[in-house]
């Protein structure tokens, strides 16, 4: 690729995040979009609808750049938790890094690919004409000795990143220790949950909890509650509402509508009693299926709360019965995060789903690009006209077919793209979680990882699914084959940072599903106020991406420095943007504290040894097997590393130690508003459908039915 | 190898083990052999010297035969441990599955295999003349519908041993969890291992245990005994002991030899004063050392003992320190099991020895065969000559030169393989073990995976070590490379079985080593029966051997089913020598209460595994590749049969549920002698070498230096 076509790529893409910007600061003060784009102030109270129309609105504004860049990380940790907080850090740590990494790659790495004369001398009098090529480390000589300054800055760059992790893994273990200490008591920290119950023949779930933790845990046990499925009983109650919800409309229609309707009155009433009947239909079903859920036989799990945090987290870490597949413990979920209409309380079940989903996750991860493949058959345009003899006039046309076959594919592979975390989602959420939390972590992990398969190295050996897990089945070919194949793809992935990142992450701003939702519920229905669903931010497609540019970024540090400037602006783009949306858009739902900061350590030490992989293939191919040589502790020094930081942090993001959990039960004993707690704790975890049906328009809970009513921080 | 060749072997083995027989049972009833041959029913006192001489103490006898059979379960369990139940089951389970895959090896695969042609017809009329190829798979015609059998004969012995393991590790978890209810109120049960102690400045270790645990477990907090490094008193200590013993010895020599030394009775008089000033010195030093060490900076680690086995349980369970690489927690050992020469306390410390460890295993696995092979230049007679000329002469000679070159090489392989598990003790024992049953459980699985490697995989693969890392750096093509060499090795192995399996198995019952040890002392001092060390056995040199075998026949199985029977008559004297031994010999000095089960376990699935691989490969390279592909789900499914026993039964070798734990401390709280247990227990980890010295002729704890006098059934 020419320097030319990537600056071209750039110039557009600027305009379009400039276009985005203005967008932005226009619709952002039309009332009438305040729920797409500050649902969060609006919800919160902070923010007010203003009908009077004034010419300001319409002239675009940077007021809330300073805004999001004034927010402090104390202001963030308390409006919206620990988890935007790493999330932040983690844009921040990758600033950071890429900062050094650019000095050294701008300054010093790049002169030196320049200088080399092995692919062609630069031209510096046209330097648009020039090949980007000639920016890489390609350009370098065989066996020149510059290759050791590359060599020196692999060790530059591992030895920051790595002292940079280490120092954010300490911030962040601190971090999470002290909002522990500073949390309010939390229904979650007093309880476990309890699977596979073996009951009695005769008795029932819920005697068989009663009395194997009155006898041996008889003055920590406080009480339970037993799970049971309801996704039936749900459904018919959601129905219920919504069928409540459309009579009180209708009984309340204004006066002038009633007028106009005059003629249909009969049919009003019609509608009313119609409405009416099937309402009392459905209330009397919902009745009816919550006594028989009450009644049947229910899933062996029980949730047990404990009179101190420190009960409930022996029992949780020590196995209890001498059959280890029975009373399984696990940490609780906090009650508004808890989900499972896919709960399976059985051992062998869980198991089983488990290993389904991990095999339809690799299969999805090798057959992905399949559709991807087929649908970019597209680019044979005489192929295509064979199959539709009828757009043969129309492909004539050089515009169109310039757009089918340049831009079409490459669409329908962003579009494949974006469903990606929506799957892996489901696929996390019928591997048996039992929380929102864990599964959007676990849909992290898995996004991520087909992300670097599916994007990386699918672009990188752009050959069929089997010739990539060929090269992974040969793995003393790997280095010299990623280091002939991934400069090869310096230039296609700066257009992609610049394409995929920056412009993504400027529409973030703009919202454009929320916004194209909006603009056709608007067609249809005026909106209430009570009805604004404050979104939470995904961070299954969110960290993913992030961490997908770190890669990029670490594994073309020195191979093609020229991608670090425009890495740079993304995570600029990024910092801003993100902290704009944290203030306005997301609100967080509930609270991992920080369990995203073990994947985002993870695959920075991933894409380390990545680098390290590579940097032993090129320094070979280059004729320099010393440095190659050398190069081979660094892995293992940089692995090591990681399995220190694994002993020194991973543990307190596991379960909190027994010295703080403690001390903190300490400290309630002195606290009065305690027992109150506990009165609460007691049906905290009762399952919102088998409680008596209210009819207030409580749009949160029909809008998450499965999360129950009590806040997050109750 | 012909049918000749093994059934000389067969006959030569055969012959030594009857004669190994002979003499043990001959030597067995001299009384100047009793402490080599029934150690253990000497020091029990079930047995006195009968010095009157009679003619039938030169006759071989059988008697010990049947009592060796009779032997209960429950008398092994009582006499000598879970342990050795463990390892005389593990013999059982191996009798069970090789005669199910006896009888379809023989009566079904063998026929099969001897009717096929593609080596050459099997001879009837001369059967001794047949080479060994002929009764294995690779007889069978390419493409031969009776190969079916061979794929069907797989899955059988598959299914067979799966169930009889899951059976096993069933009742084997069932023994742990019964031994544990029915053993009396043990010290290591209330105790636990505290390292990485940090100490406020000024403060000391003890302070800061008495302050953390009386601050976070104030009920249940018993008390504590600092660790200290006491390798320098210990051998002052010991030195001293054995000067008091030569002093005694002296001081009471008989008069009949006082009379002789008559002339030099100056030369004695001075003797005792010398050795009395030197006792004194000693003695003196032992005290001062004491009392430095007492003073001294300590290890940072102690022994913290609890009120019940379960608040040990929970605080060994729990992440004590927000700092996780601070208060960590072990569970103790039995007193007399403690180790550690090799302390460390520190994290790091600990860490890289263990890295160092792993390297130096691996190391030595790697670089075994160099010095073998430079010895086995041996059989390169021209070249030996060349070296030292001298030798030209006797090596002309027919039988020396067959001796050197046939057998030297082989004897000199043994020899090294002998030293490999005390070395891998050594290894195990720097690693930071606290205990002598932990090191002698690492030794094993070093030992076992080292005699795979070194055996096994340097046999079947005849080359260099690079070219079998080679082979397993590809490892797509490692079905086919197994499949071609493995059956080769087949009459090498029925060979190895034979000599090594027969051979050593029954000279463990004449115990060489020891007898030799036992002449050698006869010659030059009388010994008397308080210095007899009960041995225990060598589990880390008995059960690698017992499992290879076992990876042997399965592996073998339906290649060359001929080895069946010769392992199933190794596997019979192992059980009935195995078991004397017991009765007669080794004494436990510790319990791990079937700890050792899960190796095992894994090695016979790790069998099971190869045994496929080879399968896969047999199957394609008999152009059979419909069975080759359905042979494919049998290692998944195993591995997974595996996983699930991990999760089902593993857990309960980790650690002891709270169930029992709890049901046991509520035993004791109706047991009177539990408040002298818990005055015991304050003292029971003190360290024997700084408390008072004591000079009585306490032949154990002279043998076992670091082993504290408390016995394990306190």
């Amino acid at each position: 690729m020419l320097v030319s076509a990537i600056l071209t790529s750039v110039g557009i893409n600027s305009a379009l995040c400039v276009l985005f910007f203005v967008l932005y600061s226009i619709l952002k003060k039309q009332p009438g979009y305040y729920e797409v784009f500050i649902p969060r102030l609006l919800t919160e109270g902070n923010s007010k609808r203003r009908s009077r129309f004034n010419l300001e609105r319409l002239i675009p504004s940077t007021g809330w750049l300073p805004k999001a860049w004034k927010l402090s990380e104390e202001e963030m940790l308390s409006s919206s938790g620990l988890d935007a907080v790493v999330y932040m850090r983690t844009i921040t740590f990758c600033l950071k890094v890429f900062s050094f990494a650019g000095i050294i790659g701008i300054f010093i790495l790049l002169p030196v690919n320049c200088s080399g004369t092995e692919l062609h001398q630069i031209d510096f009098a046209d330097l648009y004409s020039n090949s980007l090529d000639v920016f890489t480390i390609s350009n370098i000589n065989l066996g020149s000795k510059w290759l050791w300054i590359h060599f020196s800055s692999v060790y530059a760059i591992t030895i920051f990143t790595c002292y940079l992790l280490y120092r954010e893994y300490n911030y962040i273990s601190s971090k999470r220790i002290a909002y522990f200490y500073s949390s309010r008591p939390q229904p979650h920290q007093f309880t476990i949950l309890v699977r596979n119950i073996p009951v009695s023949a005769g008795g029932s779930v819920s005697d068989s909890v009663e009395s194997f933790f009155t006898e041996y845990y008889p003055t920590t046990y406080l009480s339970h509650i037993i799970v049971r499925r309801t996704s039936k009983v749900q459904s018919l109650i959601n129905d219920a509402k919504q069928l409540y919800k459309r009579l009180l409309h209708l009984q309340s229609e204004p006066s002038e509508q009633k007028c106009k309707q005059a003629g249909l009155f009969g049919q009003k009433v019609d509608h009313l009693d119609h409405y009416g009947k099937r309402f009392e239909d459905l209330e009397q079903n919902a009745r009816l299926e919550q006594s028989e859920v009450s009644l049947a036989k229910d899933t062996h799990a029980a949730f047990v709360s404990f009179k101190t945090r420190y009960d409930a987290s022996t029992v949780f870490h020590m196995q209890q019965s001498s059959n280890p597949t029975h009373w399984l413990t696990e940490e609780a979920p906090q009650p508004n995060d808890v989900f499972w209409p896919f709960f399976s309380s059985s051992f062998m079940g869980r198991w089983i789903s488990k290993l389904a989903v991990v095999v339809a996750c690799i299969l999805l991860t090798i057959l992905f690009l399949i559709p991807v493949v087929v649908v970019q058959g597209l680019t044979n345009l005489s192929q295509l006209e064979v199959w539709f003899p009828f757009l043969k006039s129309i492909l004539t046309i050089a515009f169109v077919s310039q757009i089918v076959t340049g831009y079409l594919p490459s669409l329908i592979l962003m579009l494949f793209l974006k469903i990606v975390p929506p799957i892996m989602e489901f696929l996390s959420s019928i591997q048996g979680y039992i929380s929102h939390s864990e599964i959007e972590r676990s849909a992290c992990n898995k996004v991520l990882w087909f992300t670097i398969w599916n994007i990386f190295f699918a672009t990188v050996f752009s050959g069929s699914v089997l010739y990539r897990i060929s090269i992974f089945l040969d793995p003393k070919n790997i280095p010299s084959k990623l280091a002939t194949v991934v400069p090869a793809q310096a230039s296609f992935f700066i257009a992609y940072v610049v394409t995929s990142g920056w412009t993504s992450t400027a529409s973030e701003l703009v919202r454009i599903i929320p916004l194209i939702c909006s603009l056709m519920t608007k067609c249809c229905a005026a909106s209430t106020d009570d009805e604004i669903e404050v979104p939470s931010i995904p961070y299954h497609r969110d960290i993913p991406r992030v961490l997908f540019f770190g890669l990029l970024g670490i594994a073309y540090f020195f191979l093609a420095p020229v991608i670090l400037p425009f890495l740079l602006v993304y995570f600029c783009l990024a910092y801003i943007i993100f902290r704009n949306q944290f203030i306005n858009v997301y609100a967080p739902k509930y609270e991992t504290a920080g369990k995203f900061w073990p994947t985002v350590h993870n695959l920075v030490i991933f894409s380390l040894v990545l680098m390290h992989v590579i940097a032993v293939g090129i320094f070979s191919l280059k004729k320099l097997p010393l440095a190659s040589t050398l190069i081979l502790p660094l892995p293992v020094l940089t692995l090591l590393f990681n399995e220190y930081c694994r002993k020194r942090f991973l543990p307190v993001f596991k379960a909190y130690p027994a010295e703080i959990l403690i001390k903190k039960d300490r400290e309630d004993q002195n606290d009065a508003t305690m027992s109150e707690f506990f009165d609460k704790l007691v049906t905290t975890y009762q399952d919102p459908a088998l409680m008596p049906i209210q009819y207030c328009a409580d749009s949160d809970s029909l809008n998450r039915p499965l999360i129950s009513p009590a806040g997050m921080s109750m």
